[in-house]
This record gives C-alpha cells, sequence and structure tokens, in this order.
C-alpha cells in the first residue's frame, strides 16, 4: 500500500475542491496536494498547491472544457494522473452533504448506497446533486476505484430525539423534516483531537464554534453532538456570509403572502444575499467588514457577535454549563477581534481571555483563571474524510463487491 | 368621574373578549366584569362573570346575529347596558396586536391613528383586522367614547438595533421586516408590579416567561425589554398550543419548493396545526398532555420544557446573567410541574426551587439559597389596557378632538 494514494473531492455547484493524501506505511496520512476547479460553467481555472503552499498548477480553461462537474472531474484526474503518475489511486472519499436518517457513518457507495443518496436529493437539493454527480464521474472513469461518502450530517444523528424534531404535525417528521445539523465532519475532527490538545475539556461539555462563510455552534457531551444551531437545512442558527440564520417562520410567510415571492425567489433571497452581505449591503467577507467604517457593515459584524453569544448561551443551557468553547473554520481561526468580543460578550460565564495568546492565535485562548477553557484549533474536514475513506476500506477489505 | 367605567376589548376573529372597570374617585380601577362572545359567524355564545367570578349571563344566540365582530360589539354593548345601566362608559381601551414601528406607546384613536392602524394589517393580516373592526364598529355606534389602542409590540420597542433586526438584505428592514416582539401588554404588567412584588430582582435582569397557548420569553434590564423569543410574528420562540416556535426557514422553503405548500396552507400549518397539538397529535392544551401516558403526548410536553430553558440560556446570555425569572400566563401560572421541569433544566444557573412553594403556585418558588430567584406571578392584561386608557384619556382631559 506504500505510495498509494487517497482522492479527498468536495463537489459544489460551480466547484470542485479537491486535496490528495499520501497513504504511508504505517497507515499515516500526508497531504501532497490541495486544489480547486473554480469557474465550472463560467470561467473554469484549475489551482492546485503542494503539501507545502508551492504552487503546482494555475491554468484556465473554456466553458466548453468545463461546462459540469463530471467535466471538472475528468480534467482534475487528468492533471492528477500526469503530477502523481507513479502513484495509485486506493481510494476516493466525498463530503456528501446529506445523509439522512440512513446514514449516521461514512459509508462505501455501492449502486444501492447511490439510489439512497439520490432520495435524499430533496432535503439538500442546492448541494446533494454536485455531490452525487462527482461520485457518478468518478465510477463511469475508474469503476474498480472503491468510493466512501462521508456526510455532514452524521455526526449528529447523535441528538437525543428532542434535539431532532420541530414542533410540526408528526407526519413531517416521518418524512424526514428533522434538525440534522452540518459541519459535522469539522465537528468530528475537533472532537477527535480534542483530547490530545486540551484532554481536560474533552470528556466535558464543550461547544465548538464553526464560524466561516457559513457558520454553526455544536454542543459536544464527551465527544458527541447533542444539539446544533443548524437543523433541516444550512440556513438556521447564527448569521453567515450570505445567509440569515434564525429567521422567524412568520418572515418567509409575509415574503410569499404579502410580498409575493416565489418559492425559488425566496431560495435565493435566504442562500445569496443575506447574512453579512444583505445587512452590510458591502460584503459577505468577515474581513473585508471589520475594515470597513461604514455603520451597516459595523452593524452586520454587531449583529454576528450579538447571535453567536447567544447562541453559546442556548448551548450551554443544553448542556447544563459549559466547561470549554472551541473556536474553528475561517473566522474562528483567523479572527482574534471576532474571538475577542464573542468571548467579552460571554464573560458572565466566567471566561475570561488571555488577549496576548488570543491575538497569536491560541491553541489555548483563555486565561488561567477562566472559569471556560478557550481555543482556536484549526480544523480539517478533508483530513477526516481522508482518515475514514482509509479506515472503511482497510476494514472491508475482501469484502468489496459491486 | 365616579361610577364610569372602562370597557376592555380583545377582539380575534372568532371571539370577542371584553373586561369592564369601574373607575373609583382615586382613580383606581376594580375589575367588575369579565366575558366574551365566543363562536362569532358559528355559534356565537355570550358568557360574563363579575369580579367575584359569579356568572352573570350565558346565552346563545343565532349565527345571524353575531355573524362578525361588529355585530358581537353591539351584543355586548346591549347586555352591558343593561347591566350597568347607571354607569358612563368613560372610554375603550382595545388590544391591538401590531403597533409597527410608529406605536411605542398607547395611542387615542383618531381618524389619521385609525389609517395608520389600517396600513399594519400587512404585518398581522389574521389578528390586526379584528382588532380595527372592534374599534370602527364602536365609533360608529358611540363616536363620542375615545378609544384607546394598546399594543402588544409597544414594550419592545427598548430593543436595542441589533435586536430588532434580521440578517436579510436592508429593504427588508425598511419596508418593516423586524424584530417586534409581542405579549407587550404582559411583560408590561409584570414590569410595573415586580417592585412591588420582588424589588430585589426589578432593577436587575430578569428573564419573564409568558407561557400560555402562546408563549414567549421577555429579557428585562432594569424593566425595560431588551429581547424577546417573538419577532416578526407570533410564531417564533418557544413552541406554543398550535404554534411550531422557532423554525429553520429552510423548512418552510422545503414545505412550499418540495412539499408543493401554498402561503395559505402554510400559515393554517403554522398557526394552527403545528406546537403541542402538532407533536402530540392529541391536544393543544399543556393539561391533556400532562395527564396523557401516550409516548408523543410525554414528547411534546418535553420538547416545550427543552425549548423554553433553551431559549433562558439564549436570553440569560443577552442579559449577561440574570438575577430573577418570572413564569405567568396560564401555564407560568397554573403548572407547577412545568415550572418544576424548566428551572430543573437551569440548575446550571444556580436556580434552586422551593418545592412546597412552586407547588403552592409562590408567589415566589426559589429556595432561599437560590443564586437566581424564582417566582410565579399572575398576569393582567386587561387591567394593563385599563390603566393605559384612563391615564391617556386623562393626561389628554380638553385636548380630545377628532
Amino acid at each position: 500500500m506504500s505510495n498509494s494514494i487517497i482522492l479527498v473531492i468536495n463537489a459544489g455547484s460551480s466547484s470542485l475542491k479537491f486535496s490528495v493524501f499520501r497513504v504511508n506505511g504505517a497507515g499515516n496520512l500526508q497531504a501532497v496536494v490541495r486544489g480547486q476547479m473554480d469557474g465550472i460553467g463560467t470561467r473554469p481555472c484549475l489551482k492546485a498547491k503542494d503539501g507545502t503552499g508551492a504552487l503546482l498548477v494555475e491554468s484556465d480553461f473554456t466553458t466548453s472544457e468545463a461546462a459540469t462537474v463530471a467535466d471538472a472531474i475528468t480534467l482534475v484526474g487528468t492533471w492528477l494522473r500526469e503530477h502523481l503518475q507513479h502513484e495509485l489511486l486506493f481510494a476516493v472519499g466525498h463530503r456528501v452533504v446529506h445523509g439522512g436518517t440512513q446514514f449516521s457513518h461514512p459509508v462505501l457507495v455501492n449502486s444501492e448506497v447511490f439510489t439512497t443518496l439520490e432520495q435524499l436529493i430533496p432535503l439538500a437539493p442546492l448541494h446533494q446533486p454536485h455531490n452525487l454527480a462527482a461520485i457518478r464521474a468518478i465510477r463511469e472513469r475508474q469503476p474498480q476505484v472503491p468510493q466512501v461518502a462521508c456526510f455532514d450530517t452524521a455526526f449528529h444523528r447523535t441528538h437525543p430525539q428532542v434535539a431532532d424534531l420541530y414542533a410540526l404535525p408528526w407526519k413531517y417528521y416521518e418524512s424526514g423534516v428533522r434538525r440534522y445539523g452540518f459541519h459535522g465532519l469539522s465537528y468530528e475532527y475537533i472532537a477527535l483531537i480534542l483530547p490530545k490538545i486540551a484532554p481536560e475539556i474533552s470528556k466535558g461539555r464543550v461547544i465548538v464554534a464553526h464560524l466561516g462563510s457559513g457558520a454553526s455552534l455544536c454542543a459536544l457531551q464527551a465527544g458527541k453532538s447533542i444539539d446544533s444551531t443548524m437543523g433541516f437545512s444550512p440556513l438556521d442558527g447564527v448569521p453567515m456570509g450570505t445567509r440569515p440564520g434564525a429567521l422567524d417562520p412568520g418572515v418567509l410567510l409575509h415574503l410569499a403572502n404579502q410580498c409575493g415571492l416565489s418559492g425559488v425567489e425566496m431560495e435565493k433571497l435566504l442562500y445569496k444575499e443575506s447574512g453579512l452581505l444583505g445587512l452590510s449591503g458591502i460584503s459577505s467577507d468577515m474581513r473585508i467588514l471589520l475594515e470597513s467604517h461604514d455603520s451597516r457593515a459595523q452593524l452586520a459584524v454587531e449583529y454576528f457577535v450579538y447571535y453567536t453569544a447567544k447562541q453559546i448561551g442556548a448551548l450551554t443551557a443544553v448542556l447544563g454549563g459549559v466547561d470549554g468553547i472551541v473556536f474553528t473554520a475561517g473566522i474562528g481561526e483567523h479572527s482574534p477581534v471576532i474571538r475577542a468580543r464573542i468571548l467579552q460578550a460571554c464573560a458572565w460565564l466566567g471566561v475570561s481571555v488571555d488577549t496576548a495568546a488570543n491575538e497569536r492565535g491560541g491553541p489555548c485562548i483563555s486565561s488561567a483563571d477562566s472559569r471556560v477553557s478557550v481555543w482556536a484549533i484549526p480544523t480539517n474536514e478533508e483530513l477526516m474524510i481522508a482518515r475514514h475513506t482509509l479506515g472503511l476500506i482497510n476494514s472491508r477489505k475482501g469484502e468489496y463487491v459491486e
């Protein structure tokens, strides 16, 4: 198995992110390539770096060369074969947004599994089809390579039933209207490494704040997810780059019944035009808002801090107190200002910040006398997918039959 | 002004609740009648009791006699004139659900105000028209009697802007998509009497849980509302008898785009078929659910407790800690079991319950060593409206010109 590689794919509507991990003899994983094809169907561009961050390729394609996710898979595959010519593609791991109620763990994709994943499209119509298009394209080109689906929802299947429900007629629960939760691969990664980085809290009550252009928080009890701010969709919870977070259902009735918006128009409004972008009118990017002197940009930042701190309160109630808070993802890892402002709003919990440690990015950013231990820890969803893929293939060796 | 009375009206789609307060010489208010006309347009029935709870009238009408709110006003007016024949109708106070951004206090209704209130109908299409129908009917019958509109939203206009916003494009905020909050007359009443009942917390950080068939919670800082679990509509926040409380906006997109529900169908689902009723499949009435051995009834109760405790955590974050919790309204005043279960989930805040005091209904239900002082206090929205009405008319005497 030496010199074999695992390819990790995260396919969206207009971009295909990929990473390559080399599996060494001891079964350790080393990231050797990280890249993405952007602008699929519009202005396709392939860019990739090696494990040290050095640029390996940056090249444009015509629209017709990369019109679809399947085309992008072909182009990325061609480039990877040239770049990694002596290495064997051991398996492909995919980030798949929705595992429904069926999948609480990663799964080796066979025809039956693929059909089940297709049936989940109505639960994630904007994302699931692209994830599946990538799996299908690879099966067509390299049917002998095992593929593993790793789900954003799976880690949350440990929620108690009360945190899996909405107060709707029961038939909706049965038809799949549940609080699935997302960013599960990120939370799982944090839960996995927490015993090494912060063993004193890893068995306790921890709130993980995955704050990026998508954002959510997760309540971990002894490393298991018991609740999360996202539910049925990736819209709920805290405000995001272009998504609103929690929204009174009456607002949607108003948009439909009084403003005359169609379902599709509401979808565009809520996925693409809301959140920090909608509030500020300037940008969905927290860095730009933090540098702006515009009053609405500042209000958007205040809103983000306010509702994140409020959700920390809500999840603390669910946990019955909190031992640790972990910040991760783009904003969580890289914005000491936002971390400091959120933590200032958590002073009532006994949180005390080590300002210098927060400025330099931690990992521990609370002071010695803080009643709650606070951390900034980089997440690594791609590595989590690669580990799952390696683990699942190894455990199933000889069992893989199509 | 001796022997003059104030009539308080709360008009809904199918019922008209009314109370009569006698204004004594010192300007004190005494409740002398409390009644309602139910089944407007279907099986009208007028029922009223006196200040001691003794039945004064219970009589049925034909559908055509009370087909509308205006008819009900006529019938109630006729009965009141007979019953209170020597007393002068001093003024009428109305519970009006929506005061928009315009009204942060009660207002004497003249033509201009009435027009403004009509313009707010799109913000509360299910309730505002009935409130206004009652005002119109009384103006037509007794134009000389001053009428005062008291708003469910007004008390929340002290929210900071960040708690008045959703993360949507700014034009929606400007067009009125804001976190108005409701049950304001109840919270205002509690804030008004708290200095007498619990002076040690009245200037501090208090969470009021108005838990009835409609339910919300309010964060009071020194008696002012700074945040609330209801926002744009009375649907958000904690689960209610037939309303869901907080709901992922993605669920509504799913109902519209995947399940094909129209806006009007979603409105019916969310206002009439969800909440405790939807979850349990049995009843919207907490008393019935508490007595049931059905597993879904028990789950509905658990859900109510879970999300109420979670919102207490969220509002504690907003307040930066909590000094007192007040339970009020139907469930809040009358269900020691629900109070105990919610408070058990708040043990992490240092809440300790005095079980005997809770059983007998308080008013103080926390033990002496509780870090948070907890109370069960009956609300009185009708008295609040009567006080506002009396105060506004007295302050405007001689000024009232139409």
